[in-house]
């Protein structure tokens, strides 16, 4: 016998369940367990992802036994449903949908009503006694096999109605008559004629695989491998495909079709929501082209209908525990199921639904916070438009996706990537959006739409981007070609700034002002849970008291990296450090330092104080010199006066500081090395400061960090350099200050040598940047010419600056953590790169061991999710 | 009881033996080994190298038991000479005198005639009945002991010399009297108190303390540490200090004091080799103010004491099997050997001896291979004078040290160093050279003295070194202050170009024409016994078919990298690749590509005819794109010109292309992977030079090597562009070729993930050049910065980019082989950085299991013989 690929659904039994998402797809699993829980679901069949799988590897033939099996399920089908199909009396028809593991909204593609022919056409004109929605029906349905699985352009398609409803003078699908759908239908023959040399498929069950080859095929198709790779899934997962019997919305006014949330999918209040469009397919919905009716209208309308779809969103609520997505359909009255999933929310939903599901005792706290992903965590500490800000609202539109945007006005997906590629913040307007805008989107600070409702395309995607989006605004008048956006008498220009209000729909003239939320109530409420389950610590990046103390409101426990240099970038500071670099011995190094070391000082009081009572990892200076010097001539000429020098000598010197590769050049500790006094003042102001508080009784904790260590020499040079100072500079006070001083690790050598090291080094920390940089030989300011390329072609499943590369650079950093901690048992490890706030990386600090990730202060409270998702999956192992 | 410190030896009998250098020094354990023989050597004791290293573990203080060892040693030698340390009436004397494990001429200090006082020196002169002998004994003590023990300038001391000469109008030392040295010793006391603020101690004891400590403390003078820096001796080795009887040469023309070696050091012939200064202390020979007599006429001068030594050399070359340096005293005509030890010999001296030794059956092959060092093997591969050119000679001096040398004419040590930091090669021209002159003859090609003999301190050194040398030369006035060299009418100024054959001791003006010497012969013979021992394969780096044919004339076993953008720059292919850059499609690629299409199956033809039989290791191209293209504006606006498009074009793509760290960009296999169509170019040009050359009936191995590969992704992706181009071309020429595709493995990625590169790459070929720059996080083109100073200050023992980094990158190495051979077993597996010819980096690529090295042609002789090295000390475990 051979393999089970296709599992049945129907009559109150299922073979799949809801736990066999990996197998049926999210779409599949859920119409198994609601045909299990006795809801209403028109009866059909699962083909399973290892179908899909089994059929690529094949080399696109199907998998043996899997015909057999369908036809099988068919034949089941038709025994529940009595009709046959392809029948020329009352035929069977069914939909052919996509679903894979993780919902992809409007990735894959849908073929509704197949099973219809000339033949069988017939049959359903008779049974329903609507030749209209007959014809319709076959219209629809040659337009979607034609466009899906054939690819015909569907504009095609369209272009022949819109000639009709001109000739008509009507402006509505709706309004055409049979003989108007009858038309179309023959012109739509010829045109697929005309684009395939080949008739139009009578046989149903030539239908049916070209359906079922067309879902296949989507699951590789641009759209669909251009969302995988924007959400981190992985390819072999493979989509299931779904054969339902066709229920129709569009019978009339009795029918209906819509879709709904059990709780409002936009703030995560307890509150059903749902649209129904009257005598409409699904696609008509999705599509957002006409404007829906809400429950309490539904209610009105469809009475019975609607009293049952309360209960089983109810019954579904309970039995899921979480806010779902649904999809149905009314025919004749009686509601149909189409799909029950686990609904995408904005991230203050998921927080509020998440909360409120722990209050009604539906779940614990553990579930609550793995409900909320730490990615999407990231839009409730976004800016917003600061209320009280006096802005010019020009018109409002649908609260699509919450969070302000603000950006120039760009009005194609193309201009929105040109432009972002640029560094350009733009908002992406259109009349509406469609797949092929996915990644103009994705390049978008926010979107605008025209046209559609909570449910359409840009509203749904931008949600589950966590973009501000503002949807259906029909006030705007959106010219592509003019580039240019009209709302009564303001005219928008591309290029013009335009500001968003996601959460409320306001559109507003210009930048608006925008302020950062605040962090408390259901907020502080979730972010306790995360800290009661996580383990690892999570610190901030901070070189200025003020991130500092940002970073302790979002909860950070200390700074795992202080950038020493940005304090001397500052323009009053750069003078002295570009005095001690043109200083040609240690005298006038020393000279010079002098004149930084109150600053040092200074900047380092403020940080202590910000983070009193918590360690502050003070990262020593790092890059080359000849950063701090001017590189144009006239700035040359204007610092040579100011320092007294001859612009010849200064070019010089700048010349001589020239570096062909500075990132593996004089920079880190080599700096120090070389010019010790620079080491001597950074452990001078450090120790002073903390001594200058400890004395009135703040308990301070430095942390001296060496940057770029490969050998244990240099790290024993400089840390004698800093021991002596600190030592003195102790005495001299009358102070003992408990300081520690550790390394980055951020070159492989330092890996590899890690339990030399840590002989001496009392901390390690990750620099992830710069350990990616050499383990790959990759400069991250030069990839930008191959990177994009190589993940286009799947050479990196991502770009490793973005997310830490599991299986190169991860490797190098199991390699140092066992090292050292097999010299230094208890050693603090931390990461300080830009990879401590990426949740993915969050998460593999966690499993290796690290005690603490530092990242910018607003991904503070991410770091924790992730770190407290990571421990309640893995158990948590981790030492502080 | 305390551990033995100290040992002792005389009388025929001695604690140590030659095997216990570790300890004893080599002058310690030659001290010994000779008592032991019974051969006359004045009594003495070695205090151990372990004394040494434990005195300076605690902190310049002598171990515990050490001095009592010391003072009971003294009394064994007082009583086997029957005289007293101290005594008024016959003083025992004794010299101080460092022995390293290593010999380090010049480098350590002595202290002559310690035990004399104001009291002893009475005895002295009483007992020896020469008042003059006893004052200038004493004046020498007071200089030695005062300028070594405590760090007078000796010109201070010589200055006073100068004045009593001229005052008496006397040239010689010899000339003056006893009075005069009494006077100079007055002075010299004087001058001993300026300068310490003490009185120049009378106590015997203490004059050896502050003997010891001063041999002590020269371990870690600048001379020694340079010394051992260049010759890679670590620093924990410690000095032995030998305390020895005084014998006398300078006790009148019955007396005298020499060196000797056992056959000829400059050619190895087997002649006696000798030179005794009559009336002399050992300082006066090292020192080469006066020119010594040969064997030949001391046998009539000291007819018993030259046959003594005649007997002691043959007893001793017999013993050591080895050819050996003597020195020697003769005091009142009975000969007393000061010191035993293996020569210091020149490439082609140790060839011969080792040859000779073998053939007169006193030693076995391996032994020869073992008695030649690698690096020494470098001096008969280089350059000599071509004898049949014309050239000026202009003066003679003695061959010193062989080979050939050209360069400009400098004349201090400073002046050598600068003018070679900035790429010239220079002659160093000096009156005679003493210790301080170490670096400059180290940065020289070769080196020329106005005085001094065949063991002299620049004729040691430079042969030590493997530089030509000729000294001795007096008919050179050389004015240092003018910097310039006058020989009879000749003039050379700073900067002029000379020539010197140390061969020949032949002064040439002008820069001569050199050759390259014929390797048959004795060296034949002897590569032949080194191929025999190694296990480890050799190949060659080579772009050119000259270059293929030199190394096999080497020994080459094959190309281990052939580096193809060096076709690349070609003036004549130079435009087709420009033009293949300035493409902006794939059309325009594969247009320009075509056309060096030809050109590279050329190249490629003529490379395998060369290496015929031999694999031949093709890297594929590697650097950035821009290093093809202009800089400088005037040749950015003809090369527009010429390619028909605008410099502003132009421009902007070269400024595309720029890179802030080239060698982390847009190279290696990143170019092929972003324009496949080089790489299809490449594998064509290859495989259809190896089908047309297999039709011939010839056997060519070509393999495919990808640079810079960090993913088994990429390596992939292009072993299959090479695969289907590969099996293309051979597939119409109807010819099968025996190909392989491996990869460089230069990046620290690939070393942690080669267990999966493993699975599709052929072969390894380690890149440690780049190896080295990513481990370290190191450019090698900006660490000359900073990397002199590491070494300097011990932070590195030595630059990674001279010799591998075995704790670090060698670390990384083995972990790749483990993983690749893991997946692989018997994986080919080789190294194609500069490291392939430096001795110390081939024995480890032994150790490690490589199964080739490669390198320069030149350095493929040297390259074999570190490989039999390695394998005769480790045993041959390594698959070829």
């Amino acid at each position: 016998m051979s393999k089970q690929w296709v599992y049945f659904f129907g009559a109150g039994k299922a073979e799949g369940d809801k736990d066999k998402k990996d197998l049926l797809g999210g779409k599949g699993a859920g119409l198994a367990e609601m045909t299990n829980l006795g809801i209403p679901v028109p009866p059909g069949f699962t083909i399973s992802t290892e179908a899909c799988n089994a059929y690529f590897l094949a080399g696109k033939k199907y998998p043996e036994g899997m015909w057999d099996q369908v036809i099988k399920n068919l034949k089941a089908v038709e025994k529940i449903m009595n009709k046959k199909f392809g029948d020329h009396k009352d035929p069977l028809l069914v939909s052919v949908r996509s679903g894979a593991k993780f919902s992809m909204p409007g990735m894959m593609d849908t073929v509704l009503n197949l099973g219809l022919s000339e033949a069988s056409l017939k049959g359903l004109i008779d049974k329903s006694g609507d030749e209209r929605f007959g014809w319709d029906a076959y219209r629809r349905f040659i337009t979607m096999y034609g466009s899906i699985c054939k690819e015909i352009d569907r504009m095609k398609f369209e272009h022949e109605i819109d000639k009709v409803k001109k000739k008509l003078g009507v402006k509505n699908d709706i309004e055409l008559g049979a003989a108007q759908m009858k038309e179309l239908c023959v012109k739509f023959k010829a045109i697929y004629k005309k684009e395939t040399s080949e008739d139009f498929p009578e046989d149903p069950l030539e239908q049916l695989k070209g359906a079922i080859n067309a879902v296949f095929a989507s699951w590789f198709g641009a759209k669909a491998t251009t969302y995988r790779k924007l959400n981190g899934i992985p390819d072999d997962l493979g989509t299931a495909v779904n054969v339902c019997t066709m229920v129709f919305g569009n019978l009339g006014d009795t029918s209906g079709t819509g879709v709904a949330f059990t709780r409002d999918p936009s703030t995560g209040e307890n509150k059903f929501y749902g649209e129904i469009l009257v005598n409409a397919q699904g696609e008509d919905v999705v599509a957002g082209i006409r404007t829906p009716m809400g429950v309490s209208e539904m209610a009105k309308h469809f009475p019975d209908a609607a009293r049952d779809l309360m209960n089983i969103q109810d019954k579904l609520s309970k039995h899921f525990r979480d806010m779902l997505d649904l999809e149905f359909t009314i025919q004749d009255k009686k509601l149909w199921m189409l799909q029950t999933r686990v609904g995408k929310r904005t991230a203050a939903a998921a927080l509020k639904i998440a909360i409120d599901l722990v209050h009604e005792k539906q779940i614990d706290e553990k579930t609550a916070v793995s409900r909320v992903e730490p990615a999407q965590l990231d839009q409730l500490l976004h800016p917003m438009i600061d209320p009280k800000a006096k802005v010019k609202k020009i018109a409002k539109g649908l609260n699509a996706s919450p969070g302000a945007a603000v950006g120039k006005a760009v009005f194609t997906s193309e201009a929105a990537e040109e432009w972002a590629k640029r560094g350009e913040k733009v908002v992406l307007i259109r009349l509406e959006t469609s797949p092929e805008d996915i990644g103009g989107m994705a390049a978008s600070q926010g979107i605008l739409t025209a046209r559609g409702g909570m449910t359409s395309h840009a509203a749904v995607v931008a949600r589950g981007m966590g973009t501000p989006c503002v949807a259906g605004c029909d006030a705007l008048e959106i010219d592509v070609k003019k580039k240019q956006l009209k709302v009564k008498d303001v005219l928008i220009k591309e290029g013009d700034f335009i500001s968003i209000n996601g959460s409320t729909g306001d559109i507003i003239l210009g930048a608006a002002p925008v302020i950062i939320p605040e962090l408390s109530g259901d907020f502080a409420e979730f972010m306790a849970w995360v800290d009661k389950f996580r383990t690892l610590g999570v610190r901030t990046n901070a070189d200025t008291p003020a991130d500092a103390l940002k970073a302790r409101e979002f909860g950070a426990e200390g700074i795992g990296l202080c950038r020493t240099e940005h304090m001397f970038f500052a323009p009053e500071r750069i003078k002295a450090v570009r005095e001690m670099i043109l200083s040609d011995d240690v005298e006038g190094r020393k000279k010079a330092l002098a004149k930084i070391l109150p600053m040092q000082r200074k900047d380092f009081k403020e940080l202590f104080e910000a983070m009193e009572g918590f360690p502050v990892t003070i990262r020593y200076l790092d890059p080359p010199l000849h950063e701090f010097l001017p590189h144009e001539d006239k700035q040359i000429n204007e610092l040579a006066k100011e320092m007294g020098v001859t612009a010849a000598k200064l070019k010089q010197k700048i010349s001589q500081l020239h570096e062909f590769n500075p990132m593996l050049g004089h920079r880190g500790c080599r700096l120090a090395i070389t010019y010790p006094e620079i080491c001597e003042m950074q452990t001078q102001a450090i120790i002073e400061a903390a001594c200058e508080l400890g004395k009135k009784g703040k308990t301070i904790k430095p942390e001296i960090m060496i940057p770029l260590v490969a050998t244990l020499k240099e790290f024993e040079y400089l840390k004698a350099v800093c021991v002596e100072t600190a030592e003195a500079v102790m005495k001299k006070a009358g102070q003992t200050i408990e300081y520690t001083v550790g390394t980055m690790i951020e070159l492989p050598r330092a890996c590899i040598v890690a339990d030399t090291i840590a002989k001496e080094a009392e901390f390690f920390s990750f620099g992830t940047n710069d350990l990616t940089q050499t383990v790959f030989g990759l400069s991250r300011d030069d990839a930008g010419r191959f990177l994009p390329y190589y993940v286009d072609k799947k050479i990196l499943p991502e770009d490793p600056f973005v997310s830490i590369d599991q299986g190169g650079v991860g490797e190098f950093m199991k390699l140092a953590i066992a090292k050292g901690r097999g010299v230094r048992p208890k050693m603090k490890m931390g990461i300080c790169g830009e990879h401590g706030g990426e949740p993915e990386s969050v998460k593999f600090c966690h499993r290796i061991g690290l005690s603490y990730v530092s990242c910018s202060p607003y991904r503070v409270p991410i770091a924790k999710l992730a770190a407290a998702h990571a421990a309640l999956s893995t158990g948590g192992s981790t030492t502080k």
